[in-house]
């Protein structure tokens, strides 16, 4: 096992929020004593998931505590699930049954075990503990904050003081997530920044409760391939882990070498010292900023897929784009497009890569347009008008077009 | 039967908030078309009781009601007291245990049934259905009401608006008692004027519940004797019921007239045409105020002692008062007392009835002095500084004291 300082710098790398490293200090000094590990808590939603680049920063964590020995629960917040949404009010939270979460859960594996050991791994439900509650147990939970303490989290705050409605059930879910922790007893919980306020209940409830309380760390949401907003779907500057390794491959060419050295120390298996030294010949013109960003590309597509399909990705990216001489800086242009979609012949003349609607048509006849990396063959093609797509017409014009 | 419209005469009788007349017609009309007596609801704490004459306002209505043929549910609030203060905070409210909840039931018994029929009263305890939810039902219920609209109840809009804090559990109390009434089906529940929010909560949960929304009927915190402030022990000015026949009867004579009226209403069995004929009488100098002061002070003896009981404090009254010749209009005077007891003699002279402790010594040995209708024979004798109490030295010196 690693030293307690050798495990901090792993653990806080890439961290945002980390309270507190005096009581991780005193955890990992235990641990090494008595060679127990530590108990690492992540909650998940029990929703069917997909998920992508953004979602791994958070088991990117898991598995650094993994590499360092420790027991990872991967925690599936079924309670609430199967409630659903008890307002009634949101048709798109109906109750889950046991079954959905079963297979929701099972669904979560087969992706999350792409980054985590699957023998290192307990996948828990908290319907296990919280199903078992009585009014009482709830009552007692619900004294343990204030109402004002709760009306601090940011979105309640922004929601309470624009008169929008929150639920009273909605300020028992920090509490239920607290408690989470003190049924687990939980050395650590991970969260996103968003999650911050949440995960400090659990160190509030087990400290009340006569228990240690967790160290609490939160990892950054990270950027999607515009390189401003977070990653989402609804965005759609994502980029899936069930996506094909060409499409994986493709996008994180596309983003810049800024956002490239972030995804590095959010998503990859190279040491902080690696990177810098990177950087470092890159800075010195030892090394094309393009290579640093296919090595990057490469371990996504082997991680999601295999070290073969990464190199078959590579080669098919440079067989369509390097061999066509993509410029380093590609034009963005903004469109707003009130449509869902967009008629692909229409977008190249927006984009100005073309002169007329005709004139686009007649290039998808000469199999002259692709769309991120993807050729188009269909002359009444449209594509979703979201994020960003990459546009190539010919063999040297291309445009990055912004839906805004 | 009575009609519907002589039962909401009744009913409305001294009542402040009446929501809704129309669904009271409905339910009296179908209550005499089906024979079947409404279920009527009042909660009451389940802490031991000592009931005063400001109590027995809603306790007066119950038994209205009961004249009319419904079915009076005494709902003791068992449940949060099984639990007790769940934070911790509060020295004062440790959990009861069953035991205690059955003893302080037979107390409230004992007081309550000298003004209702027990054998026309249920006497239900909420623990019954409360204790069987469980923590999804306990969160659905949660979420049946928002903050904003709990933060409009007026004690907790000013806790929260003074930043004194409010447990989330607080919350919770207002939506359990609403679903006593689903739970009772109660078609009426009375409540004190203070307890408005959370009486019409049960309408707005039954209605949620597909169940008809109850009548809400508010009833007026009755003044003390000082005819402003309410009634209460911590400020002295009350009439407990289970006080000696003498002090309720002599309590009661010392109440203003417009305060005497206002107890008929609230508090008598007089018809209001008997009261109105009463008034009348007074105001047309057929009646001296005093005889109508008279006729309730035998009314509530006899209803918490016994008619015997009434016509001897009657009698006790004149001997000590009436022959002595107690002037309409006794002189008050206020005292600001630091002490929570003050010494009699020390009384007497900061009154202005005798001149110097040894003065007012003297006169407690020659047995000159009383205090509320009742002989001071102790010469190291003191009373509790709350409050207001009437002293008599000699034949004609009298004096309101009113500590404040």
């Amino acid at each position: 096992m690693k030293s307690v300082e050798e495990q901090i710098a792993l653990i806080e790398r890439g961290a945002v929020d980390f309270h507190s490293r005096e009581d991780l200090v005193k955890k990992l000094t235990r641990s090494l004593e008595t060679n127990k590990p530590l108990t690492i808590k992540a909650g998940f939603d029990p929703t069917a998931p997909d998920l992508h680049l953004g979602h791994t920063v958070l088991i990117q964590k898991l598995r650094h505590f993994q590499l360092l020995g420790h027991e990872v629960n991967f925690l599936i917040g079924d309670f609430t699930g199967l409630i659903g949404d008890p307002t009634g009010k949101s048709d798109t939270r109906p109750p889950l049954t046991p079954d959905d979460v079963k297979r929701n859960a099972e669904t979560y594996k087969e992706q999350v075990f792409k980054i985590l050991d699957p023998e290192k791994t307990k996948v828990v439900f908290n319907s296990t503990w919280l199903g078992q509650l009585s009014s009482h147990d709830m009552i007692r939970l619900a004294s343990e904050l204030t109402v004002a303490r709760m009306l601090e989290r940011d979105d309640f705050k922004k929601r309470f003081e624009s008169n929008r409605p929150i639920s009273i059930h909605e300020f028992l879910y920090p509490l239920i997530q607290g408690y989470d922790s003190v049924a687990m007893k939980a050395d650590v919980e991970l969260g996103g920044t968003d999650q911050l306020f949440n995960v400090l209940m659990g160190r509030d409830l087990q400290r009340s409760r006569g228990q240690e309380p967790q160290v609490v760390l939160t990892m950054p949401l990270l950027e999607g391939l515009d390189g401003v907003n977070k990653m989402s779907k609804s965005l759609g500057n994502y980029i899936g882990i069930s996506e094909p390794p060409e499409s994986i491959f493709g996008k994180i060419m596309s983003i810049s070498d800024d956002l490239m050295y972030r995804y590095y120390e959010l998503l990859s298996d190279l040491s902080m010292a690696e990177i810098v030294a990177l950087k470092e010949k890159v800075a010195a013109g030892q090394l094309h900023p393009k290579a640093v960003k296919v090595q990057l590309a490469k371990e996504m597509v082997a991680r999601f897929h295999s070290q073969a399909a990464a190199e078959d990705a590579e080669r098919n990216f440079e067989q369509v784009f390097a061999r066509h001489e993509m410029p380093d800086e590609i034009e963005e242009i903004q469109l707003a497009v009130t449509e869902a979609e967009i008629w692909v012949p229409k977008l190249l003349m927006d984009a100005g890569l073309v002169k007329s609607t005709s004139d686009g048509r007649r290039m998808i006849q000469q199999h002259a347009v692709s769309i991120d990396g993807v050729k188009v063959e269909d002359i009444n093609a449209a594509v979703p008008a979201t994020g960003s797509i990459l546009l190539k017409v010919g063999k040297r014009r291309f445009c990055r077009v912004i839906f805004s």
